[in-house]
């Protein structure tokens, strides 16, 4: 196992500000919902505290990308946080007086980047820590975000990393836990090649490794990159297996193939991303996608079969809405240990079967127990039945379904009705009469 | 586990004819093999004896197919020996007297075949058993084989699942044990859907079920698609990565990159197929491909390398020579124990490292010692370096080479030198000065 | 220019029993539609009247094909029309009997064939005229059509010359005047390469030239392959643009852009082929596109923009209704001589502009007029105006609309009212006031 | 035809700074190689005189680019001249004295551009001429050059067409004919859409019919899209078929490809471009393509065979070496009035015949005399013939050969011998006895 593989032994847990506030979230919001973590969730596992994208862009309102803005930067071309947003960074103190907070919160900080160097660093050609070049000469002037105009990808060269090296040099200063860096593990711009950024992607490795701060790192978006999930799990902790994930039953069907696909490379250390959890109140800044300032479109069910695979493939676990808006339900449905606890320590995970309208996972839950999850992909509710022996488990069996604690007794097969989207997740132990 | 996966809990060893009889073997070839096997090799772990291609066939010679060729076939359209090479099998006792002899000598039998119908049937429109139906109803008209034209492909029906349920339940009378597929792992002829043979690799996992008799199922040839691991380790014992190997160094080159790929997907019964080992006498009647009738071109380096990465991926090992006239290099490298071992039991298979130069592989032995495989790719002999510290390994470690036997001891570090296209591999336990 | 060029000076115009009859036509309905066409038509210039598809078997009743299906051969591995189709071609008269009658009314006579050698012949190893070898060693055994199971590929070879050949002495011995050569134009077999049936149009191409008489050549079917239009132009007289074309306003919608790219290549001799034109009384014996023996679905509007288009872009013309159902209506669309003849003798043809919403094509007619065709793409009337001087015409002019025949006077634009997928053609005239 | 069309009623021929001085050529390379076409060309058709890339470029010196250099710009966000590399543009004079003097020369004057708006006038956000917006909200912050760091493309939008309009309006004050645009024919960026500059097309189309100066539009790179054939003729004068053409027969052999697809696509005002002719001294400044300061790598056959098919198939002829330099044979290949009338007027042009050996093109001359050129593709001489009677002439011919002047007498077919890689272009006369 690799040392980077410790900085993530379990599925990360936590938060992070996209879904509910987008490119524009500030310190308020960041602090309050890491506040509401510490109250409410940290017992159950729930850690990091991640702010996303663009907290370097005075001018973020929403979701939305503003095209060439100006971005707040410190000498050496490295992107600092917007003073009017986030108050505390004042005084070249940066992110430091908020990871601070969240420390002191007995909780962890994470930070959202774009790989790169930003283009204003470049056009006005701004010094590289520790070394002699500008920007100019770091930069590769063909290499960006299809979606963002603020960056340059990094040459491979000596002051291309020792850029990287004074990012992370800065945020280990800063206290930072959590890492995720966006238009890295698919970047869009060269269709032959979606992981040209591969040499970036070792930079980054490299810089962490140097930087003396155990962080997480997090690469975007997907689709990741199958036949590079050797590279990946080498050099990052989580990688995000999709584009972005939203409240649409079809994007969680979808899901399904994609657990199917990756689930050999789900191991200590290397979590393969669903993406983060659209629950509760989201889309306070975004227009962009459906209502605005809304609770989530999915529906309970949808949300249990949502966690419950997340769980049973052991995702990394991170929450979208703003917390401090959630209604009893929705605290519930994350606070439920058993399925935490699945996520967190469960081992042997994987598909049995799936089709258009069934899909079934097994593993062993912590204490060794047999754990079958059935989910109804079907649009009508429908009897699901699993046939015990042909995986070598004879006898009868004492169930619990995980969602409602309702006790059961299988004999050779489980059959139970399942609703539309929904699921039934069953821990067994051996009956004894 | 499914039941299927009890047929293969360990990498299948075995011979297979068509490294050196092509598709030409005869019943003399085939028993004479046999028995070299039981007599030097068994103990060992060898235990598979497959006659491969065109078995039915009478005017084979070599490794080539002749076009639109007789072959002999029974009254319900399946394919029988032809009495000319396989005199045992005349008066419809088909390969059962074959098949009892290998069984005699502890040693199990395989079979290949081509997916499908004989075209031969459907011209002829001949009866399938246990149906009111005829050949020309059951055929895929646009559904061959690029590189062999005896057959057609199974439409999905049920006639179609009856004429496949007839096969096995004949090679379960013959005493067949396991049974190479072939033409439906990688389906040239759709090149837009490799896999377009989806449905009858489910005919066959199902008439194999029902037959009675424990079959391992390999499907041929390669590569598979990745994609469709899930689907592939649902259905079969083991499948081949790649298109034919033979003896030649880019080859052996190319194998790391798809070991590397494969191997998450490597589980009990679930077994990714590096392919036949061409050592010793190969290409006896076969001239399409080097010298005829020669020894292996595999330097005794290579053979190692070979030997060594099918066994830490833990691969199938299928011997393709003709043992009969193995030198004693050549009966030596495939009877090292511990090498066999590890093919068969060592856990934790992975890939540390791999560039142009070096790859790294890890494992745990079956009494829970580190095993680290240390292959140059490269033309030159290098030095190689593995840092112990950096996997977890703290200390001084003793450690035995498996090929030479040799000791040594190491201090945080395995640092040795390894000739061009060799391998070193060490198996380490904690040093008692 | 080429010989085979004089073959088809002009875009061959005619009948072919597909559209209605589909794989089924019998000897009445082809002799029945060669008359109307010589009492009705052919003074308009119609005179091909084509047998498609199947004529060689039996046991055809509809637009499907029978897999398998025994067909109808002469000793020489040939196939020769089904008597019980056709009774006039026993006793080995083949199609002489018809071709002499449809001569004698003034018309031409074509077949159509699909490439290669029944796979009948292959697994019966019949002999191929002029040679010493079998059908079995000119056949390419991977070599067929995804539709359709009656032939193999020939292999490029002087037997299978040879076999082309003794088909074309065939031909011209019955007296066939047009082949429509079938799986030739566009090979789906071959992803990779849809033209991988180059050489066996090079053998057809010279099996026409070597029998003594002029036959047109036309290639089934497409989308032709726009990167081989100078080999398509070297070999045949008219080729597939397109898929089967149906009466579906889409794919009259969609020829506007095939016309596009494919009218460079419009030359005497050379005819892409926007396919048969699917009027009156159509799909007698079909079933699976639409409802049987039905009218046309094309609205009047489209009929015209149909054949303004076929003509303005200069198409072969080919009949697909039974033309003794034809109404009025129908009749009368197809026999205005001003269509006809841009058709058969317009000049400088090429498309002006086109967009979602408008088509403008332009071309002389024969008396060096100026022919403007506006067409309304979209679904509801609207208003297409074409500045005549961005084209270097000034000036009034009287003009001609050649489906209604109204007269307009038009100062320096044309400017008028076209109803939804409707179109109004043009001939310009200087004013003389 | 289109009033684009009339501004180049015949292939462009002229002169382009780029074969021989890459990104920088100066002042006084321009006029003395415009006084040299002047002095010995003029008078053979040569008349543009093209200043290629990076004119706004101080720093250029080479053929390579300057990653993000300082670009000379006016106060609308338009490149200008680089004082330093042409002396008269100073003080706002810009293009217009050296245009001038070309224009006094009896010569027209030609400048290269690149699509977009430079990346310095967005991160300035500079003023965009007639309009209230900056640069930053025309600009497309994804879409740019792979190899060349200078621009951003334009937004199709109303500020963006202004400013088009705003440089062509200072291109036609210049007085400049012609203008190559670039990085807009196939733009790599895009992989799966090459054509994706089509609306920044029709943009500079439109800006061009405003501008009140008829300027030939050529655009580059290469390979041009073919199924953008009718796009491109109704926007542009000349478009190139290839990537960069050098002094490799590797490149000229392949034009033979390209010239066979592109050929029934060249029409008056439209003319598909083989690219410069690397003829006499060139890459005087270049030495990233092979030696530097060297005469063409192109036998005197070879060149031959360049000229002829630039000819036959009416390519725009643009000589791209430093003219002074010229030895005698380098003069005497370019103003052989016979192959430049070829070019300029003939008719009919096409392909005969092409295979790996040898091409054949045949066209009618300004007098209506045939005319047939005969390639030889092929690493030896060999003797290459044309039967003319399949080409519909019979009867004894005058040939003269029109590089050497020799005459010859055929009768019914062509039959000479031809060098390796060289060809021979009769013009034939029927002949009087």
């Amino acid at each position: 196992m690799l040392k980077k593989d410790t900085f993530a032994p379990r599925p990360p847990m936590g938060w992070n500000s996209w879904d509910c506030y987008g490119a524009a979230v500030n310190e308020e919001q960041l602090l309050g919902n890491a506040q509401y973590v510490a109250d409410n969730l940290k017992e159950y596992g729930w850690e990091y505290i991640t702010c996303d994208i663009q907290w370097y862009e005075p001018k973020a309102v929403s979701n939305f990308y503003n095209n060439f803005t100006e971005l707040c930067m410190d000498e050496y071309s490295r992107l600092i946080p917007a003073e009017n947003r986030f108050p505390s960074s004042a005084d070249s103190v940066g992110f430091k007086a908020i990871a601070d907070k969240i420390h002191a919160m007995g909780l962890k900080f994470g930070i959202h980047i774009m790989r790169g160097i930003p283009r204003q660093a470049v056009h006005q050609n701004t010094a590289i820590k520790g070394t002699d070049v500008k920007a100019r000469e770091i930069a590769q002037g063909f290499s960006l975000c299809l979606w963002n105009t603020d960056m340059y990808g990094i040459r491979t060269c000596e002051a291309g990393q020792k850029y990287y090296d004074s990012l992370f040099e800065l945020y280990a200063g800063w206290g930072v836990d959590f890492v995720k860096v966006d238009d890295i593990a698919n970047t869009e711009f060269k269709p032959h090649d979606p992981y040209s950024a591969r040499e970036e992607i070792e930079m980054i490795r490299k810089a962490i490794d140097k930087c003396g701060r155990s962080m997480v790192l997090s690469l975007s978006p997907g689709p990741a990159v199958i036949n590079e999930a050797f590279h990946l799990s080498q050099n990052a902790n989580m990688w995000r297996m999709t584009g972005d994930f939203w409240d649409h039953w079809d994007k969680l069907y979808g899901m399904f193939e994609r657990c199917e696909k990756w689930a050999p490379h789900v191991k200590e250390g290397c979590w393969p991303d669903c993406d983060m959890l659209p629950l509760g109140k989201i889309s306070k800044n975004c227009s962009c996608l459906g209502d605005r300032d809304r609770y989530t479109n999915f529906t309970p069910d949808e949300q249990k079969t949502m966690l419950t695979l997340w769980s049973v493939f052991r995702s990394p676990l991170i929450l979208g809405g703003e917390l401090r808006e959630n209604r009893a339900e929705d605290l519930e449905i994350i606070t439920n240990r058993d399925i935490i606890e699945i996520n967190q320590y469960s081992a042997g995970n994987r598909q049995l079967l799936r089709n258009r309208s069934e899909a079934i996972w097994y593993c062993k839950d912590k204490n060794g127990n047999d754990v079958f999850a059935l989910f109804n992909l079907s649009d009508e509710e429908r009897e699901i039945t699993l046939d015990l022996t042909e995986h070598g488990m004879e006898g009868t069996f004492t169930a619990e379904e995980l969602w409602t604690k309702e006790k059961d007794t299988f004999e050779c097969e489980i059959r139970c009705r399942v609703t539309a989207h929904g699921v039934k997740i069953y821990r067994l132990s051996p009956f004894h009469g």
